[in-house]
């Protein structure tokens, strides 16, 4: 079957062996989306080699039980152990021996057919499009925030970042009421946001009064010290996205305004999919580009375009 | 007046104007307690010029409608505007006009009389000495941990650092019922630590599980990464002191394993006073030394000596 796979020599689209993995759902891949991670892994994030694709949405060929056959799905991206202290405690996305899906130890979804167990899987509501469906991975990742945080009607959130994660984290952030400004350089990814944020471009954010939660969005060495100055003492602040080598970094403020900084990965994907079925969120404008999975690398450089935002991969076209 | 004071010249004792602030409380000190944060000072930390000191017990010799005269007395040592959108929201400890006792903008505690508004006053009860009620401002610092962070007898906490800081957070974190463990290179550190927290020496914390909140108290350079190192997935980092120059910092960490940085500062007085009342704590061990006033100099240079812990300011002596 057709893949895209990541080697050593970089991504690839070629033709793998279809070997379900033993014990687990098999799922043919209706459309996949291509996100920031993927990226990185093919800078050398993770060391990871393989099917590349955490972000998807597909039918259930074969599954243990036949329940789930035929069924539209999508699944959680970490299989977690289930046995040690970490999935006893209920925390199994932090399970140390965990696979994740296109990430760790893992193939991916960027194929014909993808394996994950049948515990991951979540039935998408007839009402949900796949072109909505493929956004429930980092749409539960930015339902995650509220998970963390409690943010209420009385308080102000800036988002930096107005990419796919952005978007994303915005949209939830502004169904809890409270006033929501996302900060970006690129007009036309502003213009993107939904009525109910405020957006702000880069060289206005100064004039923001300082947030009480600000969430980090934009991957940029500079986010984490924009970010500490965009928040107010006693506030918080969310770190979406991973930040190598940051700039201009200080601790001494977190301290001095009591700050609390919150690491924030991925979330609940019952929750997204609910927001998606009462239509409380549509990330389907979000989509720049929709390719054939045949075409795979070429899409993975055309996400990395600042004129892209979501580059979905259809492996029917 | 004698006073330790601070100006571009260095630490010195010298005569001062006895001049009170118009409209605050006078106190007469009767002990002051050097800190981390005055050897900071020391150093060009926040640009600080005027009399050093913010931990200290005194007697209050004269005061707006008289009912605090002849009460001995702590103090909190920020001093907010009380007009500002942060005070009014209940958070005058971050009021961006305060002034801040032998920090900023304000004469401290080191001289034979200060000056505080009424509203920062704390009464000490009679059953507390002078010689623990000197320990109420960073006792109140360690409590603040508490206010921000839920520890549950279920935990484990790792302190790190033995020193006057970790000392009394160690304290404090035990009184929840936790498994308190503190980290420090010196042994007869270690041995001040009370029987109700595991003493560890540093080379042997690599073997400690990983803890779902570690404390930072230790300041150095490497603190924020050791710190790191010991936090489980999903667990919360505390950080009480604040670290110039973080080294092996990375923060792909925190957000890959959801661990929440908490910056914590001043604590609620009443609180530490009431453990002290109830004998629930006992910083008095950790008084390494009692000095005049009059040596204020040699004191502060004593506090750096890796051998001592709290040393004392008498102004009688």
């Amino acid at each position: 079957m057709k893949a895209l796979v990541l080697s050593e020599d970089g991504p690839e689209v070629r033709d793998i062996p279809d070997v379900p993995r033993a014990g687990e759902a098999r799922i043919r891949l209706s459309l996949g989306g291509v996100c920031a991670t993927d990226l990185e892994l093919v800078r050398g994030y993770m060391g990871f080699t393989g099917v590349l694709g955490h972000e998807w949405v597909g039918v259930v060929e074969s599954a243990p039980g036949g329940a789930w056959v035929g069924r539209r799905v999508v699944g959680d991206i970490n299989c977690p152990c289930g046995a040690c202290a970490a999935c006893r405690a209920g925390r199994g996305n932090h399970c140390p021996s965990r696979t994740v899906l296109g990430i760790l130890n893992r193939d991916g979804a960027f194929a014909e057919r993808l394996s994950l167990p049948v515990g991951n899987l979540h039935w998408v509501p007839d009402g949900v499009p796949d072109e909505a469906a493929v956004f429930v991975e980092p749409l539960a990742a930015a339902c995650q925030i509220l998970e963390q945080v409690h943010i209420t009607p009385q308080m102000s959130v800036v988002v930096l970042g107005a990419g796919r994660l952005g978007q994303l984290c915005a949209r939830v952030l502004a169904l809890t009421g409270a006033r929501v400004s996302v900060v970006n350089r690129s007009r036309w990814k502003l213009d993107k946001l939904p009525p109910t944020v405020e957006a702000v471009a880069l060289e206005d954010a100064g004039a923001l009064p300082l947030a009480d939660v600000v969430v980090e969005c934009t991957g940029a060495p500079s986010g984490l010290a924009m970010a500490t100055d965009r928040v107010r003492p006693g506030g918080t602040l969310v770190l979406k996205t991973t930040i190598k080598d940051p700039e201009g970094f200080d601790p001494t403020r977190w301290v001095v305004d009591e700050i609390t900084v919150v690491g924030s990965r991925c979330g609940p994907f019952d929750t997204a999919l609910r927001l998606l079925a009462a239509g409380l969120v549509d990330p389907t404008p979000l989509i720049s580009a929709r390719r054939p999975l045949a075409d795979g690398v070429d899409a993975l450089r055309e996400a990395r375009q600042p004129d892209r935002l979501k580059v979905v991969l259809d492996p029917t076209a």
